[in-house]
């Protein structure tokens, strides 16, 4: 026997085309991050994985991501569990900063470094910030950062990953986690075995299940890197990502 | 100190303009429902109460409700529990039928009957009826109904009420219920006394937050009837039912 897991990125956001770093800004979908949503939600149905339980961060896109793919789905109605270690991983004073004025300011080295690293966080964010989550009710009392790179989201992430995915999935649960490209990223690392240096290089694509059947025993992939519902599609968007790294 | 409870029924459905009776049938909420809950959402932000914790039932049209009003109060983010005891009425075989047509089958003494009385139910769905939840996963295992009247409602959602609703409530949580117009019925009968023959006259708008302050012993109304978020809206709305009836 195995266990089912499903993970999904949330799609487009209302800052992706204004080149923003997101991060913990709680951005809207925009029309096309809900149709990405709907889609992945169809594509669940169609393929026949119905999940019994969905895990989400605390940020609308993946929360709206995840109301709308359970509802093409007609999984609508089953238990929600949200929680901030799923959340996008926080990009510090960046947040809410242009990507290109960036690039110019702080040079190329050090942008890629603070996009790409594993191991280096953007400068902490500013107490006069605008974007911090300061204040904020979601993350009262709770150990929330003010930076992080890759490295610190797994190390925020996977304790949720033990303590609330893992015991749904043993009960027998088909487990739906709507999240983030490097929420999403920690868990595949420590699922796969990917190592520091390659887990930058792999990319989600957005709207799009990724299905991972897990050994009972040890929660070892049966694949490694799982399945796409829609191989095709992810093979393109994964190819582009690709593609866009080379220009 | 008082306990803050919020109640919100779902706006129009895409059978309302088809005039068929619906009771459990999961049918989507229509374009002017989903306007009149971001409005619903609206009205809790723009008025200071934001939910700490949400509860539905298990049909879309309330998910939805609840998903689209807390995403426009931000408080998207917020715990949700869901209870097929906060379902609307179940209508029995008369699931799916055209109302008109059903009237004048059974002629109108009957057909009141069933719409308006307190205690006398529908025939109960029949095995061939499409719009049986026999079979339906998210009542599996549940002392589940083939036909109700309101006081059948009560006696359902009441046991959630209390062990569900209740205890978030003493534990100082602003709750939000966003259900159907008899499981919303059955909640306010509870709580201001309502007698089993004034009950049915009991209307509650669509989309428009009903707030009430607790007492902290005794869980009875501050104010009896709670307070619309807005009032004037709510008024018209209720008139405007009123009226249907006189004609």
């Amino acid at each position: 026997m195995t266990y089912t897991l499903i993970l999904l990125r949330h799609g487009e956001s209302e800052w992706n085309a204004k080149n923003l770093f997101t991060g913990w800004v709680d951005v809207e979908l925009n029309e096309k991050g809900w149709g990405e949503a709907v889609r992945g939600g169809e594509l669940l149905k169609a393929e026949g994985y119905l999940p019994d339980v969905v895990h989400t961060s605390l940020l609308r896109r993946a929360i709206m991501t995840a109301n709308l793919a359970l509802d093409a789905a007609d999984r609508h109605w089953i238990p929600v569990k949200r929680n901030w270690r799923l959340n996008e991983r926080h990009y510090g004073d960046l947040q809410g900063k242009n990507k290109a004025e960036t690039l110019e300011q702080f040079g190329e080295e050090q942008f890629m470094t603070w996009r790409r690293s594993y191991d280096v966080p953007p400068p902490e964010i500013s107490a006069d910030n605008q974007y911090s989550q300061e204040g904020d009710p979601r993350y009262a009392g709770e150990p929330t950062p003010a930076t992080e790179c890759l490295k610190d989201v797994l190390e925020r992430a996977l304790p949720y990953w033990e303590s609330g995915v893992v015991p749904d999935l043993k009960a027998g649960k088909t487990v739906l986690v709507a999240a983030h490209g490097n929420s999403l990223r920690a868990i595949i690392k420590h699922l796969d075995g990917i190592a520091d240096d390659d887990i930058v290089g792999v990319n989600v694509p957005t709207g799009i299940p990724l299905v991972y059947e897990l050994d009972e025993e040890t929660l070892a992939p049966v694949k490694a890197g799982g399945t796409y519902l829609d191989a095709d599609a992810a093979a393109a968007a994964i190819q582009a990502v690709a593609n866009q790294g080379k220009k």
